[in-house]
This record gives C-alpha cells, structure tokens and sequence, in this order.
C-alpha cells in the first residue's frame, strides 16, 4: 500500500462512514436521492503542471480529469466549482487563456460552472468539484466478486509517453509527429463518457485510470481478494505507441505505458458468465481476475514481466 | 470595484450564464431540482494562515467558512469534499491533529465527508466544497428593491480585531483575557444556520460577511443601486471590541471593525413594511438603505465617517 492509501485509510476513511462517499474507494460519491454524483481533483504547479504549460491546456485538463470521474460512474455532465489560487503577476494574460479553453471544453462536453472561488497564491493551485447526473444507478470500483474477465477503453500508454516526451524531447527515437500527437494525448485526455453510460447495468466495477494500470488494478485486486492476470500482446496501443516500442528499448516503454499515469482510459471487468455483454467500440479485453493475489504481467512469451517503477504517485 | 470583482465579471461571470449560478452573485449555487446549494472557499498558506497555526484551526476554520455559505443561504449543512495539497515532511504529525479538528467540527454541524483529493505541493492549500439541503426556498444575496432596514447577526468586528493582535499582540491596549477571546473569534467562526434558517421567507436579501461589512455591504449597495446607511453607535459589538475602542485610538479601532473580514457574520435587510418580520435573538438593525448610491458610516455625532482603508481583498 503506498502513502497515499495509508493516508486515506488512517485519516480520512474513518472520517467518511457514509454510504455516499462509498468510504472514498469510488471515483466519487453518490446522492442517491438528488440522482447526483461528485468528484474533485486538483492541479497543483510544478506538480501537475509546470508555469510554461499554455493556460488553455491547463484549463481544459482540470475539466477533462474531473470529467473523467463522471464518465468512471457512468453519470452525465451537469456542473462544475472552481478554485483558482493565482499569482498576481501577469494574471490577465493567464486568465484570458486559461477562460478560453475553459469556455471551449465546458460547451464541448455540456458541464455549466456553478461557483467557485479566487485567491492569490505565488504557486498556482486549482481545483474542480464537479457533479454529474444519474439515474438509479451508477458504476463502483468497489470489486469483483468472480474470475471475471478485465476490459479497458481506449489505448493505454499514450499520455505517460507523451508525459516522457513533454519532459525531454529526445527521451525515446521517434518522429516528431509521434511527439506531438502524445504530448497532445497527455495534454488533453477523452472522458469516456459514452462508454462509460453504455456500460451501466453491465459491469461488476468501473474506474478511470489516472494512476496507471499498475497501480489503480493493483488496489482493485487487492480489495477483491483476487490476482489480476493481464497479457502486454492484449493490450491496445496506438499506432504511436507502438512506433515508440519498436525503435525504442521495448522493457523501458512497456514500463511507462503499465505504469505511467494519466491516461483517463475506463478500466472495467466482465463477469464471465454475463448474458448483457455486448460488444461495445473502442473496448478491449486485456486479461482477467483469478484466484490468488496481487497483480500479475505476461509478456509475449507467455513470462511474468516484473516492473521495477511502480505506478504515479502524488506523495 | 475591485480587482476581484473585475475577474470574475471579466472572466467568469460570462462563464457562468445559468440559473442554479445566479450568475455568480450569490453565496453558492442552488440546485432546485435537486433542493441542494453548493459553495466552495479554499485556505491558501501565507495568505489565509501561516504554518505556525495549530492545524486543528486550521481544519476548523475551513468548515466553518464554507458552513457560513450555507448558513447564508438558509439551508442545513449536508455534507463535504476536501482538496488538500501538502508538504511531504512531517505530514503525519500536521495532518493527526488537522483531522482531529475535522471531525469535531464535522460532528458539531451534522456534516459528512464525501470524498476528495491528496496531492503534494511546497506550500499547503486547503478547499472545502459544501453542500447544504434545502426545502423550497433559499436566501440569495441578489439586491435591495425597498428603502429597506439592514440587519447584521452576532457581533461585528470581533474577528478582524482577532486577527490584529494574532499578527502583533501589541497591536491594541487590552487585557490578556481580551486577547484571547479576539483571537479565538477570528479562529472559529460561528456559521449561524439557525439564523439563516429562521431569515427564510423574511427578508430581501441574505449573505456572510466574509470580506467586511465595508466591501460586502457596498457591493450590494451599488447592485442595488441604493445608499446603504449605518450608524455607527448602532454596530453591535462585544464587551471586547467594547474594551478596545474605549483603550485605544477610536478612528484605527473602527476602521479595522468596518472594513476587516472573517466575522462571519448574517448581512441581511427587511423590507420595513414587512408584517412577517419577528424578533429574532442576536440579530441587531444597523442602517437602512435610501436613494443614492454608495455606502455611508456616520458617527456617534451623526457626522459622516471616512474609511482608509477599503476591505480585505484577496488580490
């Protein structure tokens, strides 16, 4: 268990013996009779992000990670608060970016602002409390009871690459196409929302991963009492990914994209047995649950590949 | 208007084109649908506390300036989700006895804890985004129409003086009790839930004074488009503030009582031909509102008193 699990087990999961907050091991909490769900996430400078990031990226990633919680329960978008502690020189110019891509995302993905509050800080902290509306129902993380099967959305791996890439632009040999192309998937990560609405009813447990596979199944494992098996050949990459895989060292990549944070992809399991599953777009099959414990890597030849970094942590 | 004020008309007023927002103007959100209100106030290091303070304020202090959100709206306090971004170094020891005063607080104004977010960062900062239940009808802090009588809760004046003599305890001439009981004043303020509650239905407009019955007051005062009116020998304060105009310079005295934040305290008018107006225990009349603009203290003499000093801005 990392620090930040130690943290929430000693300090704050005693305090949230509430069946809204889930005993904060949800994506968010669930009022279940205003049919309303609410998350919060942060961006703090120079740990999120750094000065030199464009406001607009900045802006539209606090929307899109807090929207990522909506599309994790299965809810739509309704309206968001923001905090902004700002440094009060320059301010203008920062804030008529950091609006612009503000307004853009906020009509994109239909989310109203409903307050927030403003303060003067010389780093830059800002935070989204967003809420999302339901019906009767909505996605846990909770845990799979069964040998389920393990599904995620999207591609895996791109934004802690393009994370890698933002850092140092020659870290991995690639074309400078590639670069842009995940730098812009870490810059701006897709809430599934769609996804994560046809999925209701469906799946065991649903999450979005923004700390990595590793790390965000390895807690789903553990509060299951199962092992997690994933194979690396089953794991969708894009075509971006695999460029970098092929012209680069291949154990360093395969470590970046299984434990790198902040690709906001859906991760959800199956029960095996389950006559609602369909076959949904963009979802892909990556291993399933067993018993045992803990979680488990294959790589192409059917070996246990062992990381030695093990998944984004904010202590 | 302030710089404060000009952001969020500038920026995110036109963000906010929605009815639950009241387009920014009021204390929080209001969810009719849903019968809830929403508000968030975050606490930034060096700029609303220093590291020196006991983390049991600390944590207190940012309920209770969220519950005063909730108070000002006449609604009963719900429940909370918490973004705190921390230090690495001697994290535990800060963070025992801030969830310490959490949970005493938590329990004392009947709220849960919904969920929130962990993150590192050099410099602490702390929100809180509250909700509060509602039946029907809420205060809104919107506008005056009437030559109507203004009211305030409590004492005014307590905190900023507080706040003072924590900086510099030989700030003022008073007793070492006096003191003590100023700078708990501005520690814990007192959200007043039943006086917002009981307000319902009863009065024009409603808000906390959190920036000072100077800047707080103006703002509606120039929405309203009115002369706000306060006397002086009519401000309520405590044995105390009493204690301290009486020992020390009158004119610096009043000037920290008007135009310093924290109190806290109902800000609210009644119309003055409103037959639902009752007596309600700890709520004083201190002015009235006529044609004009602006706002205007006079003094014991009932001549016009000038303040330097115009309000605690954030920026």
């Amino acid at each position: 268990m990392d620090k930040e699990q130690n943290i929430l087990k000693k300090y704050f999961i005693p305090l949230a013996k509430n069946k809204e907050s889930f005993h904060l091991k949800n994506d968010g909490a669930f009022l279940q009779n205003e049919k309303l769900v609410i998350s919060t996430d942060m961006m703090v400078e120079d740990q999120h992000f750094t000065r030199d990031y464009n406001p607009d990226v900045v802006a539209r990633k606090l929307l899109r990670i807090n929207l990522s919680d909506i599309a994790a329960m299965g809810a739509n978008p309704y309206g968001c608060l923001l905090n902004l502690a700002l440094p009060k020189k320059n301010i203008d110019k920062w804030l008529g970016k950091f609006v612009l891509g503000l307004k853009k995302d906020m009509e994109k993905f239909k989310v109203k602002l409903f307050g927030g509050d403003l303060s003067f800080s010389s780093k830059i902290f800002l935070n989204a409390t967003i809420l999302g509306k339901t019906k009767k129902l909505i996605h846990t993380k909770n845990v799979t009871r069964y040998d389920s099967d393990i599904y995620v959305s999207g591609n895996i791996g791109d934004a802690p690459l393009g994370f890698e890439i933002k850092k140092n632009t020659n870290k991995f040999k690639c074309s400078e196409k590639t670069k842009k192309v995940l730098i812009n998937k870490f810059y701006f990560p897709e809430p599934r929302l769609e996804i994560g609405r046809k999925l209701l009813g469906k799946v065991e447990f649903c999450t979005d991963l923004s700390d990595g596979l590793f790390r965000d199944l390895k807690i789903i494992a553990a509060e299951s009492r199962k092992q997690a098996n994933i194979f690396l050949e089953k794991i969708p990459l894009s075509y971006q990914a695999k460029e970098i895989l092929d012209g680069n060292k291949k154990e360093e990549i395969w470590e970046t994209i299984l434990s790198g944070g902040e690709d906001y992809e859906l991760l959800f399991s199956y029960n095996k047995n389950n006559q609602r599953r369909k076959n949904i777009s963009n979802t892909t099959k990556i291993g399933f649950f067993s018993k045992g414990k803990g979680l488990k890597f294959f790589d192409y030849n059917g070996n246990e590949f062992l990381l030695k970094n093990k998944g984004f942590y904010h202590f």
